[in-house]
């Protein structure tokens, strides 16, 4: 397939969020027809589950005593196999609208246009991003010479950085730009680490080494043109301390935000999407939200729950995408058409 | 623990059915402290799931792309067994009342009385029930005469006894009972059968040395006195045939009956119990409905969807039980006092 941009992609549903709960709707879906392209915004199918607690026991699936959150994820995975599901990681939907034929398009930040008679939100918390430390101006240095993920090693040669975080990020980071940078200065506020005690440890050694410096307080201010950091001004426990850098990496941790889906419409209750109990539809007709984005009375965020949202809604879904057709429910035990579909791949 | 009969279990809930969705609810009962006791008709655990496909595959149990009725009872019990699950096999609960105090007191034909706060009724179809023949007045002989199952082989000896039926029943009984009764004869409307084809050979054998005999018809009438049967007409295609019996074996097979749940005064919609979303709670406070057994508006009737209510169900019970007890939403995979529970077993 050439690589073109601005491909326009017809779908029966897209799916927003690659978690358990939206890679477990591509198989309800699936049952009826439907297919699905799924988009998530990290780099990898499993959502929250993959991304916080890949090594984590879970207890509460049913039928799965104790199961870690990548063994769901992988399981998962088999499952929806036959139904070749189309995967868009590390994308993002930065615009929805309704045509006049009432299909959605759906773009996204790699370029792609999707039109789809249904739109699934299994989006969990929403999106991950980074927090913000609360210095004042800090939008204004962001992606030239503040950055909340090292991307590329290169970008930190011959640079004075400063580092800012408590965890390991922080001291991973620390330890590998150490041989490429100018200086690296890692602050915290406090001599203490929630960290690897290894990386700790090899930190302290640098420390004393003089190859890495460590500085306990805050940050205070940011000073620069253009977006070009010149000197962090740190407040600590004996005053003020200016520190000559030109690159800095604040990990403060990743906070969870609903992005441009809080933009596009939908009926909202405190960060959440309320839906119906019996369709998980949102205020908007074929917009669909399933998992712990949704609120309905009675919620529970629980895998288990999205697990039965993503059934319910793909019935509804089906009746969107082919009006008037008779479903017929159908049970994967007893139904050989079913398992036809199940072994077909 | 000495036999007593009608010894009274004081317990926090009492679950009628012992199915995948009644296991699953001790479950997320027990992550909430609450103690349940489970009723079921069938002798062993798995309900449907467990009694008419253990063998099958089922195949849309998130996270399990491929499980076995039996194996998917297996796993809930290994997960629930923290929870020390009481279990009351081969039992029909075949009274309820609400006390004074609004506990409800239960009665089951094993002579137990439970006294609970909350009763969940997770009865999937209703109860296994043989199919009645469609014969006038049967139910005259039933229980004297006329039976659904063999309880002991003894109560045959030196019986005259027609078999109806075509299938693994007719056939097994018609072979493990001739060598005791004084005669045997099976009735089936085809010379076909749906059985095992070694167990239909033997017959046949057993036929040609006049050991025991066929007959292609239907049942047409009884005859007989007090329910005391002495002869059964049938209908062939060559008319009406007296045979002397004095015992009757129909084997028609199973149907789901709801069976006493009918009569407890709950809503009821098309021998379904009609719930709400939000507590999966009947129109009679402190009983809930689970499963398969239950309707709303977008009812399912996955073994996921009886899941779903369990969990939901469980935290209103909770509040049924401690009421103003602040209850503390926790995940299994990080609260160390959920994982407490769940290793303690």
């Amino acid at each position: 397939m050439p690589e073109t941009i601005n491909e326009t992609i017809e779908t029966d549903v897209v799916i927003v969020g690659a978690g358990p709960v939206g890679l477990f709707a591509v198989f309800e879906l699936g049952l009826l027809d439907l297919r699905a392209h799924v988009i998530d915004i990290l780099d990898r199918p499993g959502g929250q589950c993959a991304e916080l607690y890949p090594e984590k026991p879970i207890y509460d699936i049913p039928g799965l005593p104790e199961v870690t959150g990548q063994a769901l994820t992988d399981n998962l995975l088999k499952q929806i196999a036959p139904f070749d599901p189309q995967f868009h990681f590390s994308t993002m939907v930065t615009a929805l609208e309704r045509q006049e034929d009432g299909r959605f398009r759906v773009e996204t930040d790699a370029g792609e246009t999707f039109l789809t008679k249904v739109i699934v939100i299994a989006a969990g918390g929403g999106s991950f991003q980074p927090k913000r430390p609360p210095v004042p101006e800090i939008e204004q240095y962001e992606g030239k010479s503040v950055f909340y993920a090292v991307r590329k090693i290169e970008a930190f040669r011959d640079r004075d950085v400063v580092i800012v975080g408590g965890g390991d990020s922080a001291l991973d980071w620390t330890l590998n730009l150490e041989p490429v940078a100018k200086s690296v200065t890692l602050v915290h506020r406090r001599p203490e680490f929630r960290a690897a005690p290894d990386s700790v440890n090899k930190m302290w050694a640098l420390e004393k080494e003089g190859r890495v410096k460590f500085r306990m307080g805050q940050l205070a201010s940011l000073h620069g043109e253009d977006g070009e950091l010149s000197k962090v001004v740190l407040k600590g426990a004996e005053g003020e301390e200016v520190l000559e850098a030109d690159r800095l990496l604040p990990f403060f941790g990743l906070t969870m935000k609903l992005g441009p889906i809080a933009d596009w419409g939908l009926n909202l209750d405190q960060n959440l999407i309320a839906v119906d109990t019996e369709k998980f539809e949102t205020s908007e007709p074929g917009i669909f939200a399933i998992g712990d984005i949704n609120t309905y009375p009675g919620k529970l965020k629980l895998i288990l729950s999205g697990f039965h949202e993503a059934a319910l809604m793909s019935h509804a879904a089906k009746r969107i995408v082919a009006p008037g057709e008779r479903i017929i429910f159908q049970y994967t035990t007893s139904s050989t058409s079913l398992q036809k579909k199940l072994k077909a791949a």
